[in-house]
Protein backbone atom coordinates (compact mmCIF):
# COMPACT_ATOMS: atom_id res chain seq x y z
CA UNK A 1 0.00 0.00 0.00
CA UNK A 2 1.48 3.53 -0.75
CA UNK A 3 2.05 5.86 1.95
CA UNK A 4 -0.70 8.01 2.35
CA UNK A 5 -0.35 11.74 0.64
CA UNK A 6 -0.85 13.48 4.07
CA UNK A 7 0.36 11.80 6.77
CA UNK A 8 -1.16 13.96 9.65
CA UNK A 9 -4.99 15.31 8.81
CA UNK A 10 -7.12 17.62 10.94
CA UNK A 11 -10.75 17.55 10.24
CA UNK A 12 -12.74 20.69 11.68
CA UNK A 13 -16.16 19.76 11.90
CA UNK A 14 -17.59 16.26 12.02
CA UNK A 15 -20.61 15.86 10.29
CA UNK A 16 -21.85 13.97 7.57
CA UNK A 17 -18.93 14.47 5.35
CA UNK A 18 -15.98 15.32 7.87
CA UNK A 19 -16.84 12.20 9.75
CA UNK A 20 -17.31 10.06 6.34
CA UNK A 21 -13.76 11.39 5.30
CA UNK A 22 -12.52 10.64 8.84
CA UNK A 23 -13.77 6.78 7.80
CA UNK A 24 -12.70 6.49 4.66
CA UNK A 25 -9.34 7.47 5.32
CA UNK A 26 -9.34 4.70 8.53
CA UNK A 27 -9.97 2.50 5.17
CA UNK A 28 -7.57 3.53 2.65
CA UNK A 29 -5.42 5.41 4.55
CA UNK A 30 -4.70 3.65 7.83
CA UNK A 31 -1.48 4.85 8.28
CA UNK A 32 -2.35 8.53 8.40
CA UNK A 33 -3.14 10.40 12.24
CA UNK A 34 -6.70 11.91 12.26
CA UNK A 35 -7.14 14.65 14.25
CA UNK A 36 -10.94 15.63 14.85
CA UNK A 37 -12.15 18.92 15.77
CA UNK A 38 -15.73 19.24 17.46
CA UNK A 39 -18.25 19.85 20.36
CA UNK A 40 -16.95 17.55 22.57
CA UNK A 41 -20.09 14.71 22.58
CA UNK A 42 -19.10 14.51 19.09
CA UNK A 43 -15.46 13.71 20.05
CA UNK A 44 -16.72 11.56 22.31
CA UNK A 45 -18.81 9.66 19.55
CA UNK A 46 -16.16 9.43 16.67
CA UNK A 47 -13.23 8.49 19.08
CA UNK A 48 -15.91 5.24 20.29
CA UNK A 49 -16.35 4.51 16.55
CA UNK A 50 -12.40 4.87 15.70
CA UNK A 51 -12.98 7.46 13.07
CA UNK A 52 -10.14 9.53 15.22
CA UNK A 53 -7.21 9.17 16.71
CA UNK A 54 -7.54 12.08 18.56
CA UNK A 55 -10.49 14.74 19.30
CA UNK A 56 -9.71 18.65 20.19
CA UNK A 57 -12.29 21.39 20.25
CA UNK A 58 -10.43 24.38 19.01
CA UNK A 59 -8.62 24.00 15.50
CA UNK A 60 -5.87 26.90 16.79
CA UNK A 61 -4.92 23.18 19.03
CA UNK A 62 -3.98 21.05 15.50
CA UNK A 63 -0.67 21.00 15.35
CA UNK A 64 1.79 19.97 12.70
CA UNK A 65 -0.43 18.59 10.13
CA UNK A 66 0.05 17.96 6.61
CA UNK A 67 -3.69 19.03 6.23
CA UNK A 68 -6.16 20.76 7.42
CA UNK A 69 -9.82 20.08 6.34
CA UNK A 70 -12.49 22.49 7.04
CA UNK A 71 -15.80 20.58 7.33
CA UNK A 72 -18.27 23.23 9.03
CA UNK A 73 -20.87 24.77 7.80
CA UNK A 74 -19.44 27.91 5.23
CA UNK A 75 -19.69 31.04 7.35
CA UNK A 76 -17.98 28.83 10.10
CA UNK A 77 -15.62 27.46 8.05
CA UNK A 78 -14.88 30.85 6.98
CA UNK A 79 -13.91 31.76 10.42
CA UNK A 80 -12.07 28.73 10.73
CA UNK A 81 -9.66 29.67 7.50
CA UNK A 82 -9.46 33.35 9.16
CA UNK A 83 -8.27 31.44 12.49
CA UNK A 84 -5.74 29.34 10.66
CA UNK A 85 -3.97 32.31 9.29
CA UNK A 86 -3.69 34.23 12.34
CA UNK A 87 -1.87 31.43 13.85
CA UNK A 88 0.41 30.92 11.49
CA UNK A 89 2.55 27.24 11.34
CA UNK A 90 3.82 24.57 9.17
CA UNK A 91 2.45 25.17 5.62
CA UNK A 92 -0.59 22.10 6.26
CA UNK A 93 -2.57 22.18 2.41
CA UNK A 94 -6.07 23.44 3.71
CA UNK A 95 -9.31 22.43 1.98
CA UNK A 96 -12.77 22.77 2.43
CA UNK A 97 -15.70 20.80 1.67
CA UNK A 98 -18.71 23.54 1.63
CA UNK A 99 -20.90 23.70 -1.28
CA UNK A 100 -20.55 27.16 -2.57
CA UNK A 101 -16.87 28.21 -3.72
CA UNK A 102 -16.09 31.51 -4.69
CA UNK A 103 -16.56 33.13 -1.01
CA UNK A 104 -13.81 30.73 0.79
CA UNK A 105 -11.35 31.09 -2.56
CA UNK A 106 -11.73 34.64 -2.46
CA UNK A 107 -10.84 35.09 1.10
CA UNK A 108 -8.05 32.80 1.31
CA UNK A 109 -6.92 34.48 -1.82
CA UNK A 110 -7.30 38.01 0.78
CA UNK A 111 -4.86 36.45 3.18
CA UNK A 112 -1.66 38.08 3.95
CA UNK A 113 0.74 35.72 4.07
CA UNK A 114 -1.15 33.02 2.53
CA UNK A 115 -2.24 29.62 3.09
CA UNK A 116 -2.01 26.71 0.47
CA UNK A 117 -5.79 26.82 0.33
CA UNK A 118 -7.08 24.77 -1.83
CA UNK A 119 -11.33 24.34 -1.98
CA UNK A 120 -12.90 21.20 -2.51
CA UNK A 121 -16.66 20.31 -3.02
CA UNK A 122 -17.71 16.33 -2.78
CA UNK A 123 -20.94 15.89 -4.76
CA UNK A 124 -22.06 12.94 -2.09
CA UNK A 125 -24.89 13.45 0.34
CA UNK A 126 -27.45 11.60 2.42
CA UNK A 127 -31.00 12.15 3.56
CA UNK A 128 -29.69 13.14 6.70
CA UNK A 129 -26.42 14.62 8.16
CA UNK A 130 -24.90 14.59 11.40
CA UNK A 131 -21.76 11.64 12.50
CA UNK A 132 -24.38 9.21 13.26
CA UNK A 133 -25.00 8.87 9.39
CA UNK A 134 -21.26 9.25 8.17
CA UNK A 135 -20.18 6.06 5.97
CA UNK A 136 -16.39 5.29 4.97
CA UNK A 137 -18.08 5.12 1.65
CA UNK A 138 -19.97 8.37 1.03
CA UNK A 139 -17.65 9.64 -1.57
CA UNK A 140 -17.31 6.06 -4.02
CA UNK A 141 -18.09 6.73 -7.34
CA UNK A 142 -18.70 10.62 -7.13
CA UNK A 143 -17.65 13.79 -8.29
CA UNK A 144 -14.86 15.83 -5.84
CA UNK A 145 -14.84 18.95 -7.47
CA UNK A 146 -11.71 21.14 -6.67
CA UNK A 147 -11.70 25.10 -7.08
CA UNK A 148 -7.77 25.90 -6.85
CA UNK A 149 -7.54 29.82 -7.27
CA UNK A 150 -5.98 30.36 -10.82
CA UNK A 151 -2.60 32.42 -9.28
CA UNK A 152 -2.24 30.59 -6.37
CA UNK A 153 0.15 28.09 -7.52
CA UNK A 154 -0.43 25.38 -5.23
CA UNK A 155 -0.40 22.36 -8.25
CA UNK A 156 1.17 20.18 -6.10
CA UNK A 157 -0.95 20.89 -3.18
CA UNK A 158 -3.94 19.74 -6.05
CA UNK A 159 -2.14 16.62 -6.70
CA UNK A 160 -1.88 15.34 -3.45
CA UNK A 161 -5.35 15.93 -2.73
CA UNK A 162 -6.68 14.26 -6.14
CA UNK A 163 -4.44 11.51 -4.64
CA UNK A 164 -6.18 11.59 -1.56
CA UNK A 165 -9.75 11.59 -2.31
CA UNK A 166 -8.97 9.18 -5.34
CA UNK A 167 -8.56 7.10 -2.32
CA UNK A 168 -12.14 7.31 -1.14
CA UNK A 169 -13.16 6.16 -4.20
CA UNK A 170 -13.98 9.88 -5.94
CA UNK A 171 -14.00 11.21 -9.17
CA UNK A 172 -11.75 14.35 -8.70
CA UNK A 173 -12.68 17.52 -11.20
CA UNK A 174 -11.15 20.96 -11.35
CA UNK A 175 -13.11 23.91 -11.97
CA UNK A 176 -13.41 27.11 -11.54
CA UNK A 177 -14.53 28.59 -8.92
CA UNK A 178 -17.70 30.66 -10.77
CA UNK A 179 -18.28 27.90 -12.94
CA UNK A 180 -18.67 25.69 -10.09
CA UNK A 181 -21.17 27.80 -8.15
CA UNK A 182 -22.97 28.85 -11.01
CA UNK A 183 -23.13 25.03 -12.08
CA UNK A 184 -24.30 24.06 -8.63
CA UNK A 185 -26.95 27.04 -8.32
CA UNK A 186 -29.10 24.88 -10.66
CA UNK A 187 -27.77 21.39 -9.96
CA UNK A 188 -28.23 21.29 -6.09
CA UNK A 189 -29.21 24.73 -4.85
CA UNK A 190 -32.23 25.04 -6.42
CA UNK A 191 -33.34 21.15 -6.03
CA UNK A 192 -33.12 21.49 -2.41
CA UNK A 193 -34.88 24.99 -2.30
CA UNK A 194 -37.67 23.68 -4.44
CA UNK A 195 -37.98 20.61 -2.54
CA UNK A 196 -38.42 22.65 0.52
CA UNK A 197 -40.77 25.30 -0.50
CA UNK A 198 -42.95 22.30 -2.03
CA UNK A 199 -42.95 20.41 1.47
CA UNK A 200 -43.40 23.60 3.08
CA UNK A 201 -46.46 24.78 0.61
CA UNK A 202 -48.04 20.79 0.37
CA UNK A 203 -47.85 20.60 4.23
CA UNK A 204 -49.70 23.95 5.05
CA UNK A 205 -52.63 23.04 3.15
CA UNK A 206 -52.96 19.56 3.33
CA UNK A 207 -52.38 19.18 7.19
CA UNK A 208 -51.29 16.09 8.60
CA UNK A 209 -54.53 13.67 8.29
CA UNK A 210 -53.94 15.11 3.88
CA UNK A 211 -50.64 13.61 3.82
CA UNK A 212 -51.69 10.01 4.62
CA UNK A 213 -53.08 10.51 0.89
CA UNK A 214 -49.55 11.12 -0.27
CA UNK A 215 -48.18 8.88 -2.91
CA UNK A 216 -44.60 8.01 -3.73
CA UNK A 217 -44.28 11.46 -5.98
CA UNK A 218 -44.29 13.92 -2.87
CA UNK A 219 -42.03 11.21 -0.81
CA UNK A 220 -39.58 11.60 -2.84
CA UNK A 221 -39.89 14.91 -4.51
CA UNK A 222 -39.48 15.91 -1.10
CA UNK A 223 -36.41 13.36 0.36
CA UNK A 224 -34.13 16.99 0.50
CA UNK A 225 -36.62 19.14 2.79
CA UNK A 226 -35.10 17.30 5.57
CA UNK A 227 -31.68 19.19 5.29
CA UNK A 228 -30.34 21.39 8.29
CA UNK A 229 -31.14 24.51 7.99
CA UNK A 230 -28.00 26.17 8.99
CA UNK A 231 -26.07 24.36 5.88
CA UNK A 232 -28.54 25.69 3.88
CA UNK A 233 -28.57 29.46 4.94
CA UNK A 234 -24.67 29.63 4.41
CA UNK A 235 -25.14 28.12 1.07
CA UNK A 236 -27.66 30.96 -0.05
CA UNK A 237 -26.09 33.71 1.44
CA UNK A 238 -22.63 32.87 -0.36
CA UNK A 239 -24.26 32.20 -3.57
CA UNK A 240 -27.12 34.05 -3.84
CA UNK A 241 -26.71 35.86 -7.25
CA UNK A 242 -26.15 32.49 -8.80
CA UNK A 243 -29.20 31.09 -7.12
CA UNK A 244 -31.30 33.79 -7.53
CA UNK A 245 -30.87 33.72 -11.18
CA UNK A 246 -31.88 30.04 -10.75
CA UNK A 247 -34.79 30.60 -9.17
CA UNK A 248 -36.26 33.06 -11.95
CA UNK A 249 -35.46 30.53 -14.31
CA UNK A 250 -37.94 27.54 -12.32
CA UNK A 251 -40.35 30.64 -11.79
CA UNK A 252 -40.99 31.24 -15.01
CA UNK A 253 -40.91 28.18 -16.21
CA UNK A 254 -43.77 27.74 -13.54
CA UNK A 255 -45.09 30.71 -14.69
CA UNK A 256 -45.65 29.76 -18.17
CA UNK A 257 -47.22 26.11 -17.09
CA UNK A 258 -49.72 27.89 -15.07
CA UNK A 259 -51.17 29.54 -17.82
CA UNK A 260 -51.33 27.15 -19.94
CA UNK A 261 -53.08 24.57 -17.83
CA UNK A 262 -56.61 24.61 -19.38
CA UNK A 263 -55.12 23.27 -22.91
CA UNK A 264 -51.77 22.03 -21.77
CA UNK A 265 -49.73 22.24 -25.18
CA UNK A 266 -46.99 23.85 -22.77
CA UNK A 267 -47.47 21.05 -20.10
CA UNK A 268 -46.71 18.30 -22.76
CA UNK A 269 -43.58 20.42 -24.30
CA UNK A 270 -42.28 20.58 -20.71
CA UNK A 271 -42.93 17.01 -19.70
CA UNK A 272 -41.36 15.81 -23.30
CA UNK A 273 -38.14 18.10 -22.59
CA UNK A 274 -37.90 17.11 -18.94
CA UNK A 275 -38.26 13.33 -19.81
CA UNK A 276 -35.29 13.88 -22.30
CA UNK A 277 -33.08 15.70 -19.44
CA UNK A 278 -34.51 13.05 -17.17
CA UNK A 279 -33.14 10.28 -19.18
CA UNK A 280 -29.40 12.42 -19.59
CA UNK A 281 -29.49 12.55 -15.59
CA UNK A 282 -29.49 9.22 -15.10
CA UNK A 283 -27.22 7.76 -17.79
CA UNK A 284 -24.61 5.17 -16.32
CA UNK A 285 -26.36 5.57 -12.54
CA UNK A 286 -28.91 2.88 -11.10
CA UNK B 1 -61.68 -18.33 -0.55
CA UNK B 2 -64.67 -15.85 -0.67
CA UNK B 3 -66.36 -15.28 -4.09
CA UNK B 4 -64.84 -12.19 -5.99
CA UNK B 5 -67.20 -9.17 -5.38
CA UNK B 6 -67.08 -8.61 -9.06
CA UNK B 7 -66.83 -12.42 -11.83
CA UNK B 8 -66.27 -10.37 -14.94
CA UNK B 9 -64.47 -7.41 -15.23
CA UNK B 10 -63.53 -5.14 -18.05
CA UNK B 11 -60.36 -3.33 -17.49
CA UNK B 12 -59.93 -0.28 -20.56
CA UNK B 13 -56.21 0.41 -20.84
CA UNK B 14 -53.86 -1.87 -19.92
CA UNK B 15 -51.30 0.41 -18.44
CA UNK B 16 -49.15 0.95 -15.41
CA UNK B 17 -52.62 0.81 -13.27
CA UNK B 18 -54.73 -1.05 -15.63
CA UNK B 19 -52.10 -3.77 -15.83
CA UNK B 20 -51.15 -3.58 -12.28
CA UNK B 21 -54.95 -4.34 -11.53
CA UNK B 22 -55.51 -6.95 -13.52
CA UNK B 23 -52.00 -8.94 -11.94
CA UNK B 24 -53.77 -7.85 -8.71
CA UNK B 25 -56.99 -9.80 -10.13
CA UNK B 26 -55.28 -12.64 -10.55
CA UNK B 27 -53.68 -13.15 -7.14
CA UNK B 28 -56.06 -12.09 -4.79
CA UNK B 29 -59.60 -12.94 -7.36
CA UNK B 30 -59.02 -15.65 -8.88
CA UNK B 31 -61.95 -17.27 -10.15
CA UNK B 32 -62.73 -13.40 -11.61
CA UNK B 33 -62.51 -13.12 -15.40
CA UNK B 34 -60.25 -10.02 -16.59
CA UNK B 35 -61.08 -8.80 -20.14
CA UNK B 36 -58.65 -6.56 -21.38
CA UNK B 37 -59.06 -3.82 -23.49
CA UNK B 38 -55.77 -1.73 -25.43
CA UNK B 39 -53.80 -1.95 -28.75
CA UNK B 40 -52.73 -5.21 -29.88
CA UNK B 41 -49.66 -5.23 -28.87
CA UNK B 42 -50.69 -4.42 -25.50
CA UNK B 43 -53.23 -7.51 -25.71
CA UNK B 44 -50.84 -9.84 -26.96
CA UNK B 45 -48.30 -8.61 -24.17
CA UNK B 46 -51.02 -9.07 -21.50
CA UNK B 47 -52.27 -12.37 -23.02
CA UNK B 48 -49.12 -13.63 -23.04
CA UNK B 49 -47.97 -13.10 -19.37
CA UNK B 50 -51.59 -14.29 -18.13
CA UNK B 51 -52.95 -11.26 -16.62
CA UNK B 52 -55.85 -11.20 -18.77
CA UNK B 53 -58.47 -13.58 -20.78
CA UNK B 54 -59.34 -12.22 -23.17
CA UNK B 55 -58.43 -8.98 -25.46
CA UNK B 56 -60.63 -6.66 -27.38
CA UNK B 57 -59.61 -3.28 -29.03
CA UNK B 58 -62.97 -1.48 -28.65
CA UNK B 59 -64.78 -1.01 -25.15
CA UNK B 60 -68.46 -1.81 -27.11
CA UNK B 61 -67.52 -5.08 -27.85
CA UNK B 62 -67.54 -5.96 -24.16
CA UNK B 63 -70.70 -7.66 -23.03
CA UNK B 64 -71.99 -8.83 -19.47
CA UNK B 65 -69.36 -7.25 -17.33
CA UNK B 66 -70.03 -7.23 -13.51
CA UNK B 67 -67.46 -4.22 -13.54
CA UNK B 68 -65.71 -2.10 -16.23
CA UNK B 69 -62.57 -0.11 -14.77
CA UNK B 70 -62.05 2.68 -16.91
CA UNK B 71 -57.82 2.93 -16.83
CA UNK B 72 -56.77 5.03 -19.65
CA UNK B 73 -55.82 8.82 -19.85
CA UNK B 74 -58.51 11.14 -18.36
CA UNK B 75 -59.86 12.10 -21.80
CA UNK B 76 -59.96 8.97 -23.17
CA UNK B 77 -61.45 7.86 -20.00
CA UNK B 78 -64.43 10.64 -20.81
CA UNK B 79 -64.46 8.89 -24.27
CA UNK B 80 -65.12 5.59 -23.05
CA UNK B 81 -68.14 6.42 -20.77
CA UNK B 82 -70.24 7.96 -23.39
CA UNK B 83 -69.70 5.33 -25.26
CA UNK B 84 -70.47 2.93 -22.42
CA UNK B 85 -73.71 5.15 -21.78
CA UNK B 86 -74.61 5.18 -25.43
CA UNK B 87 -74.26 1.36 -26.07
CA UNK B 88 -76.94 0.04 -23.15
CA UNK B 89 -76.48 -3.16 -21.72
CA UNK B 90 -76.50 -4.96 -18.18
CA UNK B 91 -75.79 -2.58 -15.25
CA UNK B 92 -72.51 -3.09 -14.70
CA UNK B 93 -70.92 -0.86 -12.36
CA UNK B 94 -68.01 1.86 -13.93
CA UNK B 95 -65.35 3.19 -11.94
CA UNK B 96 -61.98 4.76 -13.08
CA UNK B 97 -58.88 5.54 -11.81
CA UNK B 98 -57.83 8.84 -13.24
CA UNK B 99 -55.91 11.47 -11.03
CA UNK B 100 -58.70 14.14 -11.13
CA UNK B 101 -62.59 13.52 -10.17
CA UNK B 102 -64.76 16.27 -10.26
CA UNK B 103 -64.46 16.17 -14.38
CA UNK B 104 -65.77 12.30 -14.76
CA UNK B 105 -68.09 12.69 -11.53
CA UNK B 106 -69.74 15.38 -13.14
CA UNK B 107 -69.63 13.52 -16.72
CA UNK B 108 -71.21 10.58 -15.45
CA UNK B 109 -74.01 12.43 -13.17
CA UNK B 110 -74.92 13.88 -16.93
CA UNK B 111 -75.85 10.58 -18.30
CA UNK B 112 -79.35 10.01 -19.79
CA UNK B 113 -79.66 6.91 -18.51
CA UNK B 114 -77.25 6.93 -15.95
CA UNK B 115 -74.61 4.97 -15.78
CA UNK B 116 -73.86 2.97 -11.81
CA UNK B 117 -70.48 4.90 -11.56
CA UNK B 118 -68.24 5.82 -8.75
CA UNK B 119 -65.05 7.31 -9.74
CA UNK B 120 -61.81 6.27 -8.08
CA UNK B 121 -58.46 7.25 -7.61
CA UNK B 122 -56.10 4.28 -6.74
CA UNK B 123 -52.77 6.34 -4.86
CA UNK B 124 -50.12 4.05 -6.39
CA UNK B 125 -47.41 5.04 -9.08
CA UNK B 126 -43.79 4.13 -10.46
CA UNK B 127 -41.11 5.41 -12.17
CA UNK B 128 -42.25 4.90 -15.38
CA UNK B 129 -45.78 4.01 -17.18
CA UNK B 130 -47.05 0.85 -18.96
CA UNK B 131 -47.83 -2.49 -18.95
CA UNK B 132 -44.10 -3.79 -18.55
CA UNK B 133 -43.83 -1.58 -15.64
CA UNK B 134 -46.96 -3.20 -13.76
CA UNK B 135 -47.19 -5.19 -10.31
CA UNK B 136 -50.06 -6.87 -8.62
CA UNK B 137 -48.62 -5.24 -5.04
CA UNK B 138 -48.98 -1.77 -6.32
CA UNK B 139 -51.78 -1.13 -4.31
CA UNK B 140 -50.42 -2.90 -1.39
CA UNK B 141 -50.95 -0.92 1.76
CA UNK B 142 -51.80 2.39 -0.13
CA UNK B 143 -55.26 4.50 -0.23
CA UNK B 144 -57.67 3.78 -2.80
CA UNK B 145 -59.96 7.05 -3.08
CA UNK B 146 -63.14 6.69 -3.88
CA UNK B 147 -65.58 9.75 -4.70
CA UNK B 148 -69.13 8.48 -5.50
CA UNK B 149 -72.02 11.56 -6.69
CA UNK B 150 -73.81 12.16 -3.22
CA UNK B 151 -76.93 11.99 -4.65
CA UNK B 152 -76.12 9.05 -6.87
CA UNK B 153 -77.51 6.48 -4.51
CA UNK B 154 -74.82 3.54 -5.48
CA UNK B 155 -73.54 2.79 -1.73
CA UNK B 156 -73.93 -0.94 -2.96
CA UNK B 157 -72.00 -0.56 -5.80
CA UNK B 158 -69.69 1.20 -3.22
CA UNK B 159 -69.21 -1.59 -1.17
CA UNK B 160 -68.19 -4.12 -3.52
CA UNK B 161 -65.75 -1.92 -5.05
CA UNK B 162 -64.26 -1.51 -1.51
CA UNK B 163 -64.32 -5.04 -0.60
CA UNK B 164 -62.68 -5.25 -4.42
CA UNK B 165 -59.35 -3.22 -3.73
CA UNK B 166 -59.15 -4.47 -0.18
CA UNK B 167 -58.37 -7.44 -1.85
CA UNK B 168 -55.61 -5.66 -3.14
CA UNK B 169 -54.24 -4.42 0.48
CA UNK B 170 -54.78 -0.85 -0.74
CA UNK B 171 -56.88 1.42 2.13
CA UNK B 172 -60.42 2.95 0.68
CA UNK B 173 -61.29 6.00 1.37
CA UNK B 174 -64.18 8.18 0.80
CA UNK B 175 -64.12 11.90 -0.76
CA UNK B 176 -65.92 14.37 -2.26
CA UNK B 177 -64.69 14.62 -5.89
CA UNK B 178 -64.09 18.62 -5.02
CA UNK B 179 -62.11 17.75 -1.69
CA UNK B 180 -60.01 14.78 -3.93
CA UNK B 181 -58.86 17.44 -6.49
CA UNK B 182 -57.85 20.14 -4.31
CA UNK B 183 -56.22 17.75 -2.03
CA UNK B 184 -54.64 16.08 -4.84
CA UNK B 185 -53.30 19.04 -6.86
CA UNK B 186 -50.86 19.99 -3.70
CA UNK B 187 -50.06 16.19 -3.28
CA UNK B 188 -49.69 14.71 -6.44
CA UNK B 189 -49.38 17.56 -9.15
CA UNK B 190 -47.68 20.39 -8.01
CA UNK B 191 -44.82 17.77 -6.92
CA UNK B 192 -45.37 16.67 -10.67
CA UNK B 193 -45.28 20.01 -12.25
CA UNK B 194 -42.75 21.05 -10.63
CA UNK B 195 -40.35 17.87 -10.85
CA UNK B 196 -41.05 18.68 -14.73
CA UNK B 197 -39.88 22.36 -14.60
CA UNK B 198 -37.44 21.53 -12.29
CA UNK B 199 -35.30 18.71 -15.00
CA UNK B 200 -36.33 21.22 -17.39
CA UNK B 201 -34.82 24.23 -16.08
CA UNK B 202 -31.71 22.57 -15.01
CA UNK B 203 -30.71 20.36 -17.88
CA UNK B 204 -31.02 23.27 -19.97
CA UNK B 205 -28.27 24.83 -18.04
CA UNK B 206 -26.33 22.29 -17.08
CA UNK B 207 -26.37 20.60 -19.97
CA UNK B 208 -25.46 16.61 -20.91
CA UNK B 209 -21.49 17.66 -19.25
CA UNK B 210 -22.43 19.03 -16.53
CA UNK B 211 -25.36 17.28 -15.23
CA UNK B 212 -22.43 14.45 -14.50
CA UNK B 213 -22.12 16.68 -11.60
CA UNK B 214 -25.11 16.33 -9.86
CA UNK B 215 -25.77 14.50 -6.88
CA UNK B 216 -28.68 12.59 -5.44
CA UNK B 217 -30.63 15.13 -4.42
CA UNK B 218 -31.45 16.08 -8.13
CA UNK B 219 -32.08 12.71 -9.02
CA UNK B 220 -34.59 11.98 -6.07
CA UNK B 221 -36.57 15.66 -6.84
CA UNK B 222 -36.56 15.01 -10.88
CA UNK B 223 -37.65 11.28 -10.44
CA UNK B 224 -41.26 12.00 -11.82
CA UNK B 225 -39.96 14.17 -14.74
CA UNK B 226 -40.27 10.99 -16.56
CA UNK B 227 -43.98 10.49 -16.13
CA UNK B 228 -45.83 10.30 -19.27
CA UNK B 229 -46.98 14.08 -20.93
CA UNK B 230 -50.76 12.40 -22.41
CA UNK B 231 -51.56 11.42 -18.47
CA UNK B 232 -50.21 14.95 -17.27
CA UNK B 233 -51.77 17.07 -20.03
CA UNK B 234 -55.45 15.81 -18.89
CA UNK B 235 -54.83 16.43 -15.31
CA UNK B 236 -53.60 19.79 -15.82
CA UNK B 237 -56.49 20.16 -18.02
CA UNK B 238 -59.73 18.92 -15.52
CA UNK B 239 -57.65 20.60 -12.51
CA UNK B 240 -56.64 23.83 -13.95
CA UNK B 241 -58.03 25.84 -11.21
CA UNK B 242 -56.99 23.95 -8.08
CA UNK B 243 -53.35 23.61 -9.65
CA UNK B 244 -53.14 27.13 -10.99
CA UNK B 245 -53.83 27.93 -6.92
CA UNK B 246 -51.34 25.74 -5.93
CA UNK B 247 -48.81 27.25 -8.44
CA UNK B 248 -49.23 30.49 -7.07
CA UNK B 249 -48.63 29.18 -3.68
CA UNK B 250 -45.35 27.60 -4.91
CA UNK B 251 -44.33 31.00 -6.85
CA UNK B 252 -45.02 32.43 -3.60
CA UNK B 253 -42.62 30.56 -1.43
CA UNK B 254 -39.80 30.63 -4.05
CA UNK B 255 -40.10 34.62 -4.64
CA UNK B 256 -39.93 35.06 -0.81
CA UNK B 257 -36.95 32.66 -0.63
CA UNK B 258 -35.55 34.88 -3.51
CA UNK B 259 -35.91 37.75 -1.80
CA UNK B 260 -34.18 36.54 1.38
CA UNK B 261 -31.22 34.73 -0.13
CA UNK B 262 -28.61 37.08 0.90
CA UNK B 263 -29.80 37.65 4.87
CA UNK B 264 -31.56 33.50 4.66
CA UNK B 265 -34.08 34.51 7.56
CA UNK B 266 -36.40 33.42 5.38
CA UNK B 267 -34.15 30.50 4.30
CA UNK B 268 -33.67 29.20 7.71
CA UNK B 269 -37.46 29.70 8.57
CA UNK B 270 -38.47 27.84 5.79
CA UNK B 271 -36.38 24.85 6.10
CA UNK B 272 -37.44 24.54 9.85
CA UNK B 273 -40.83 24.19 8.68
CA UNK B 274 -40.19 22.01 6.01
CA UNK B 275 -38.11 19.45 7.97
CA UNK B 276 -40.83 19.51 10.21
CA UNK B 277 -44.00 18.48 7.34
CA UNK B 278 -40.98 16.17 6.13
CA UNK B 279 -41.42 14.20 9.33
CA UNK B 280 -44.83 14.27 9.39
CA UNK B 281 -45.29 13.10 5.85
CA UNK B 282 -43.00 10.36 6.76
CA UNK B 283 -44.68 9.12 9.83
CA UNK B 284 -45.55 5.48 9.18
CA UNK B 285 -43.86 5.12 6.04
CA UNK B 286 -40.40 3.27 5.70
Amino acid sequence: MPPPPFGSIVIAGLGLIGGSIALAIRERWPAARVIGVDRPAVIAHALGGGAIDRGITTITEARDADLVVLAAPIRQNLELLAALAAAPRDRAVVTDVGGTKRAIVEAARALRPPLPFVGGHPIGGAERGGFAFARPDLFDGRPWIFTPDPGGGYDEALGRLETFVRGFGARPAVMEAGTHDRLMAFLSHLPQLTASALMEATGREAGVEGLHFAGRGLVDTTRLASSPADVWRDICATNSDAIGEALDRLIARLTELRADLPRGGAVASLFEDAARWRAELMKGRD
